[in-house]
């Protein structure tokens, strides 16, 4: 879990997830969108981390009594703890809502242990407490039963999908107000380089729209006076 | 509508409904929260009642023109004017939101007449203005088509399915950010009492963690020395 | 495109998607308000025009490639630039948010251009810059992938589905907290004087209710008391 | 439930619900279809008889255990053995079909006491041998789980929802390969009445079209010469 | 519409949608098979031909009275009269099957006029009669409602989407048992080349299977052993 | 995977998934049964065997060309290949039918292997010839698309949710027209023989339905003539 340089942290974090899910496009991969997750945080968010799963399936009743907590393995439990600083929770919840994912208190350590962030495709309950803390966390909506209603914890750090997209462990993981997205390992350094690049374009046709120039010819950079435009923006803002 | 003691009343006001819905789950109730709405209200929601509930079937045109409410002995109008002060309107909604379950005119004067909340698994109209309104009010998402193009109100205060979870005219209703949850009348004192105990547990247990404690031996607390920290805890801070 | 007046613009400001939703039902028109959209915007949103369209069909990988913008008659492309002022762009995503119909960019040349406002019943890239816009936008959820990944723009300006309603290009595009309805545009002009009125009886009743008064014989008004009482008030307030 | 005539069931039986669908659009009624259920029976079926309903709640675990039908009194026993003949049962199971609506026992026993049919917006259980039974049975799909899992039989022969359509107990219900229709009992006569007339015209154009005949001018009767072929061979069919 | 040559088109004949959906992933074309349609006839169904496209759009109901058939130039009669021997209707029904999208007549006169099939990812009516005509129709489920009370018929050939898939006019749709799948126009003749080879070795390989051969080395063809002997297998069979 | 033993096999052979559902019902288990899958083959389906799970994960596009199957090892193939006789293949395909959990050569090859069934919560590919293999075969419906497009296969025998419910290997599967429910491994035994004494009570009593019996005090058999009678019918029946 070491493998995310600290630069390309730095430069995901300035990125969104719009224009990684672009750059993902470029090279064929089309479903890195982990569908339908929306932050718990009020105001703009930012996640970038490692991917560190927690795969649930069904809970089948007389394996998920309120007691089995009591054992210190338990997986839920165990990946809380054992999950490492600068990671993000990915957790596969089978799409299902209908009952938490995960509670305050837990999210709550995890953000004590220096994780990045924490994303579900199910709900966290709880919801109005873990969206005042200062981790960054996703869900599809809040939920109030105990996930043992509903989910069982099996695996931890093992491929899975989450909201529809695979997810591979130490895959990384970026989020912001649309949502969460995967960048598989290997690609996450140029994807980085990438976006920033995409980012600094789009600031500056951002900047020229705003003071009311038309888009063609500017987005995309189809005329040479884009491209000269540019440059000289890049030069002035030091980008 | 009164059987419901002033006392469970104000301890049902301090805990949440992820908490109830633990408490539900040990005694083997699993299907109590009302799945999919949430508070239209924004900042901290607390609404407990009885349930008081209202059974829309789906609109036949011929009966269901503009003119219906008319009539002074409409289920919709009757009830509205009927509602006990503290009670919560729940209405079966039939999970379709496509037409208003009803708008603020309506929850404005419920709540002038101090009923304690309202609740659909439909959607209401003019959400915006609703939001305004210090009466808690759930749903699943806005909608502004008059009911009468989807629901016709055909039963009062009858056993209905509202968010897949069963609700019984007396049932006790408490809502929060997480949503809606349902607990059966006989239990309501034994709950309130044991949700009390178990938030006071909880609090201790996020206090700990925020101290930077881990969750092993915590939470459940599993360790000796957890439950003599919280019998000292208890003593010191009075609960 | 300049078939809306401008009284009859002031007039559907001041009115609700409610309220011309029973004005519409009242005419046999029950399936005018585009389901499942929500504003971006926070706080009173407000929006009138036009409807202009952009039908988007399902991508076809090879004809979808990141180069196909550099086209100035891309049909996207082409609908941002031609968008007459005033319009609001409604976009036919077939309910599909897994990818965004439009992103910041966009949505920010439009608001330059002077259109009314955006709708799609898919989902809106960069969504939290487009909140931050003055240019009324509605969605049904955040989506960050390029819309090449699943939506090819095909016909501008045809009529189209929106969250399962018709909308024929003219027909007048209401928006507020509610959601986005649709009023053909041959009854624009009588709707909206309706709406005016049924506005003015329902602020004057929400008054009333307000006061304490019960809503039977009041809404509708079906005692005189009340038609006298209206007549009073609209002499009072000047409406 | 004797005013169902013999002469319009009989009429009834000889139509399909396709054509009382249109007979039905003519007078503003667009919901009556059940949506989404289907015969278990295989080959032509025909299913015609009053409406005798069964509203199902969502089950609450305590209530549910597998000793309720101990009680002679259940809603769901009564409803079998009160059933009254000629009539059809239709299941207000809130489109679940998670678990069983029936099973082939009481189904059996629905045929033996001359029930014309049975309806479901869930599933049935012992799904294929209702199919090998001579009583229409319909529904979403077959379901396995007992009926307590997740229903509780609450209420006989009040006004229910099935499939998204209003259903009054006396409403004349009509099944064949397609579905479920539900007409409303005051118009039960002049619908059947029409519908023979329609379905008369339907069978002469079907007999023109594949005999090679356009439809335009044939279907609908725009053209003298229509009209006139089809004088000339309800003499000659005798109908 | 003649551009389909008749050798390409008997060669799709011969072979599954399977094996055509695996020919197009090859390259790149992951989104081609009319998702969750079926074919309402009995037995072993094989359709093929060139695409003739309908599109609807949600019906406004001052617009679609049962009257708007008397006019001669509608799209769906029109469609129905001018559609090309040989051809498949394919229709754009925005996947809602709460109406119907054509009932037995159009589908008989379409088979008089040669159409080589019909397909909407929504309904048909009558769909039991349909069943026992002579040409292939797929549906996602019967549908007894008129197309007025959901559809209006807009646009005849132009691309749209069905089941997801996009459709361009002149494209190649093919159907068995599986469902639908459609063949960009340009790709005809060199995918039904690929698919006869890509049948040919799936029969030899079933053929081996069958006689307990493993499926390491044969399928895929990794041995040199599999490659003799479906050389050996071809020239025996002559194919 | 030889646990399960030979008369438990032939006894649950005997007996139908609804009668089991009720047997775990009553040991609190309620989400056994793997919802929304039907048999591919005609007739009397009775499918009896010990899972062997195969988990999917969503495809990544640049892990999941054409050329993945070269690789012997790869999960699914393997599956094939080592899957032992008489057990039962449980894929978790996430209920996602758009592509294909596997074909027509891979289930003949299980079949010629001695696998007893098959069973995904996606569906099958050249669906109308594994319809026609001896071996049982449930998805939820019929899809072309290869299973490369949507699913990665990545990891045998493991606990897996499969239609929401909860397979753990080795637990004992059985299917019939109804559907298929998964039953603990540790209940194979008692779950049998009580199904078996129940299905002898339920052949009595449809016997005695069918001879015109009221359903009251025959089931569940309240009265002691029920109880003396199904005592002879058991004599007499030999069972």
């Amino acid at each position: 879990m070491t493998n995310l340089k600290v630069e390309t942290r730095e430069k995901l974090k300035t990125v969104s997830t719009a224009t990684l899910a672009t750059a993902l496009f470029k090279r064929g991969l089309r479903n890195q969108m982990i569908q339908d997750v929306r932050p718990l945080n009020p105001g703009d968010v930012s996640m970038v981390g490692e991917a560190y799963t927690l795969r649930y399936m069904p809970a089948r009743e007389d394996l998920n009594p309120i007691s089995v907590f009591q054992d210190r393995g338990h997986p839920q439990r165990k990946a809380v703890e054992e999950y490492p600083e600068g990671a993000v929770l990915v957790i596969d919840s089978r799409k299902d809502a209908r009952a938490a994912s995960a509670g305050s208190i837990l999210v709550s350590r995890l953000m004590k242990r220096g994780v990045a962030g924490i994303v579900t495709d199910g709900g966290f309950r709880d919801s109005a407490d873990i969206a005042k803390l200062a981790i960054p966390a996703f869900h599809n909506r809040p939920s109030a039963p105990t996930n043992l209603t509903l989910h069982q914890a099996i695996d931890i750090n093992v491929p899975i999908g989450c909201g529809d997209a695979p997810v591979f462990p130490g895959d990384v993981v970026v989020g912001d107000g649309d949502g969460v997205i995967v960048i598989p390992a290997h690609l996450a350094d140029e994807i980085a380089d990438e976006a920033v690049e995409m980012t600094a374009f789009e600031d500056f046709v951002t900047e020229q729209v705003m003071e009311g120039r038309s888009i063609l010819g500017l987005y995309p950079a189809t005329e040479e006076r884009t491209r000269t435009d540019f440059a000289a923006w890049r030069k002035a803002t030091n980008r």
